[in-house]
Parts: C-alpha cells; sequence; structure tokens
C-alpha cells in the first residue's frame, strides 16, 4: 500500500480521537453523541472540500477504512480516556501533525481538479480546519479558529509555500516534508508564545480597554 | 401511483408539520421563520444524504410534489396548531413512523449507489435525523439528537436490521415493514420507559456529582 | 466584459464590505476570523445554491476574480472603517442593491438547470440570504433573517415577480430591472416603516403579553 494512503488513515482516526476528546469535554454527551462529534470531527473537513470541489465519491464513502479509522479512533479515546489526557502535550504533537498532513493532501488533491493555487491552498486549509468549525457548531460554540487563529493561518501559509515550491519544480516528496514541517513548527511556535493575529481593528481593542 | 413514493410525500409533509410546530415553540418567529425552519427540517436530511453521495438532481428539486407536501405540513400546522398541540401522543406515533420509513429508504438508496452496507446506515439514519439536526443549529440550540440519542441510534440499528435481513433474502416489502417496526418500537419503549445510552465516560459523571 | 458578470463582482464585493463589519462587531475576531467570516458570508449562499443544483463548478472556485472582490472588499472595510460605519445609511442602500441582484440572478441560474419555478425563486432567495445565515451560524447568533424577516420575504416575492413577467414574455433587462427594484423597494419601506410579517400564532403572542 501507498505510505501516503497509510498516513491518511491514521490521520483520519487521531482526528476521531482529539474530536471525541472534545465532544466529551463540551457536553458530557452519550456514546452516540460522541461517536456522531468524532465522525463529523474527522471527515467533515475533507467531505466539505470534495463537495465543492464535486470530487465524487467522498473518500469515506467509497473507501470503508476511514470509517474503521474513525471508530478506532473513538474506541481508543474512550479506553485510553486517562492516557491521552496525561499524554496531552505528546498528543498535541500528534494532531498537529495531522493537520499539517491534511493540508498539504487537501491542497494537492485541489490542485488535481485544476483550480488556481489560491484556491487550492484555500481548499487544503479548509480539510484541516472545517472538521473542527462543524464540531463547534454542531456543539453550539463560536469555532475555535475564531479563538485560536494562528491554527487555520498556518495551514494557509503552508499550502502556499508547497505551492511556491512546487512551483519551482521541487521534488514532491522533498516539497511534503518542507512545508508540513513548516506548519508543524508555525503552530507549535505560536501556541508555545501565546502568538496570535492582530486584531482587524486596533482601536476598537484600545478603546475597550478604557472602558474597563 | 407507486406506494412508496406516496408514503414518502406524507412523511416529508409530517417533518414539515413537527418541524414548524418546534421551530415555534422555541423562539416564536414570525410566518417566514416557521416556513424556512419547517421545509429545512423536512428536506434537509435527504439532501444532505444526496449531496454526500453525489444523487443528484435531489428530489425536492426535481419533484415538486415535495415542496407541496411541505407547505400543506405548515399550513396544516398553523390551521390545527392546538389540536396537534392536544394530540401530540397520536403526533408523536405519526413522526416516529416518519422517522422509521425516512430511514430505510436512505438506506435503500444508499446501498443503490454501491456503497458499503455500513456506509449505507449512517446514510439511512442521516436522512432520518440530519433534518433536525439543521432545525437546531438554525435555532442555536445543541442538536436533540445528543439529548434524546436512542432517537438517532434507534435509526441506525435498523438500517443495520434492514441490511441483515436483505443480506438473508428476506423479501423487500416484509423486510420493509420488519425493519420499521423495529426503529418504531425501540424508539417507543426508549421514550416511555425514559431508556438511555450510556455516557462516554462514567468516571467523570460520578466525579461531578461529588463535586455538587 | 458582460455588465451581469461586473455587476456580480462588484455585488460579491459588497457582500464581503458588510460581512466583515458584521463580523467584527459581533466578536472583534483577528484579520483570519473577519476575513473567513467575509469569505463566507459573500460566497455563501451561492455555493449553496450549486451544490443544491449540482451545478458544478462553483463560481468562485472556477473564476479567480470572485476572490480577488472577496479580498478587495475586506481590504476596503479595514481601511475606511470608520467611513463605512458613518455611511451606514449609503452603504444599506448598495447592499440591498446587492442582494436583489443576487436574488434574480440565483433565479435564473436555477431556472437554467430546468426547475419548476417555485423552487428557482427558492435558489434566488437562497444565494441572497444562506451567506448571512452560514456567518449568523459560524458566529453563534439566531440567523438575522428569522429576526428582520422581509429581508428573505422580499427577495422571495421579487423572484416570483421575475418569473411572472418573464412568463409574460417581458425583455429580459427590463424585467432584471423592475424586479430588482422591486426588492429594493420593499427592503428599504420594511426598513424605514418597521414593517414585519405577522407572527406564526397570534393567541400565543397574546398570551405572553397577558402574562407579563
Amino acid at each position: 500500500m501507498h505510505v501516503q494512503y497509510i498516513l491518511e488513515i491514521i490521520g483520519t482516526g487521531l482526528f476521531a480521537v482529539s474530536g471525541s476528546l472534545a465532544a466529551n469535554e463540551k457536553s458530557k454527551p452519550d456514546w452516540f453523541g460522541v461517536t456522531f462529534i468524532g465522525f463529523i470531527t474527522s471527515i467533515g473537513g475533507g467531505s466539505l472540500r470534495d463537495i465543492l470541489l464535486g470530487a465524487y465519491p467522498l473518500n469515506w464513502i467509497k473507501d470503508i477504512n476511514f470509517l474503521y479509522a474513525v471508530l478506532t479512533g473513538i474506541l481508543l479515546a474512550s479506553i485510553f480516556y486517562k492516557s491521552f489526557l496525561k499524554l496531552r502535550k505528546s498528543f498535541f504533537i500528534f494532531e498537529t501533525l495531522g493537520i499539517a498532513m491534511f493540508t498539504i493532501i487537501g491542497c494537492e488533491k485541489a490542485m488535481s481538479y485544476g483550480v488556481n493555487p489560491m484556491i487550492a491552498a484555500i481548499m487544503g486549509m479548509f480539510s484541516a480546519v472545517m472538521g473542527g468549525v462543524l464540531r463547534d457548531v454542531l456543539t453550539n460554540e463560536i469555532p475555535v479558529i475564531f479563538r485560536k487563529e494562528i491554527y487555520a493561518t498556518a495551514c494557509l501559509a503552508g499550502a502556499f509555500l508547497y505551492l511556491a515550491l512546487d512551483y519551482l519544480c521541487v521534488e514532491r516528496n522533498l516539497n511534503l516534508l518542507l512545508a508540513m514541517s513548516f506548519i508543524f513548527v508555525i503552530r507549535i511556535i505560536a501556541v508555545k508564545y501565546n502568538i496570535s493575529l492582530p486584531k482587524f481593528r486596533k482601536e476598537d481593542v484600545l478603546n475597550e480597554k478604557i472602558k474597563i
């Protein structure tokens, strides 16, 4: 089997783990709720990308292994719940790898449909973040990408790096490695040093501070 | 005309009745709001299923009778509002029949697109519950399937029963009857005896109780 | 270039301006959040219409100018933020023109897919209002169309007028002008005189008043 395929399946399982952990923290739903939300979190981003591109059939519909990966992820999240919470730091690193991979794979898939590179970068970012957006909408929260924004911006930046290097004829596997590392490093640094993008309107923020 | 078609049209109308009653209870919107939410509740689940499958054109877009059924349902909900509220119990039974029917029809439709039976069962469940999920997202509520969870789980179980009996070559009409009755009975019993699925994490629930 | 195409691009940019202003008022997100929400607001309605119709590829995916229009709109909203807020009245007029145009163009596009005129009118209305609905769902608010309802109803009414005049063989450009003016005038009057549709259940509203 192809390495990329195996990585995609593993990434889907990782997303299911983090989706079900997040679902459980928020509203303590039952098994069905956690499974449903974990499922949507894992396959939501890629599905939205494919629906927007008209790229039928969707991955998880044509290949049952994606569903198995999701169910395995949720089962592992249930069994090793406490360990996952303890190993949150290590888990965060795996999840960031998953996000980086989904971005670049999504970007590549969009390019194969002949879209403009800017659109392909957006599609890559959508693949990585829209599952989480759907999860947050379903659990009635403001999507996390509007709060921890560097997450989605890192995906966009990495997708653009990938496209630039591809344009410069960098070999594909090297390019994948470079662009994924780029996303990975930006996100880790942003979280470690609590870096965020500037607000849209600085004065408003200042005014608010003065009011308080 | 085919019996199944007539049942589908009636089921769509029933969903519009329950969608508009639910919309009105929640936020007392005006006529437009109730009609819009009733419409999304009725056609949302089947539309999502067809978009995921790439099954174009969507039912309600190709066949205007679905729209007439929705509008009739909303009109009836307005005229017989008090009667519907009084007859809530009888109405609940009709609605459960509608849910059971949508599940099995959705599952069959997905199978006709050659998907894996597990995916077909998910598609059947989506057909029955996603209209309600969209209604709840639009009215800014936690989707009811995360609270009254046995609802969606019953749909999944019924879809699996249908697929199992189909695999065992049970005659289609008998199978439809058996699987729909199964969903119907599970839901009625679950509501009557207030049965719900176990929580994802039991200890957390216990801890919370101790804290309080 | 075709006049309609230029108008569509301008309309998309206007939607991005109003989307990013609305996003900023609500939750003071950062640059990424405002851009993301402005983008969804502009292209959400048309994308949903095209996904429902199966009209691939989506406009903004096949034609990069839509993305440029969105980004220009967001940039202008940032630079001329205070002017836009001061000129809110004039801006409201441009936005209403945009809504009217999106409705009729959406309705025409649906007709070109051979759907029933009632479905085409719904698709026209979806094109104009669903971007705003998605924006409100993402920012965790009750969609504005359930509160300022005359907005969507005006779109529906204008779409029906367009279809009626088209049926009566009124020349297309004249028809576009008439139907768009109709939507424009209804919305302006409704906002000026604070007109809204009747509530779905009058007695309930009365009871509530008595209770208070």
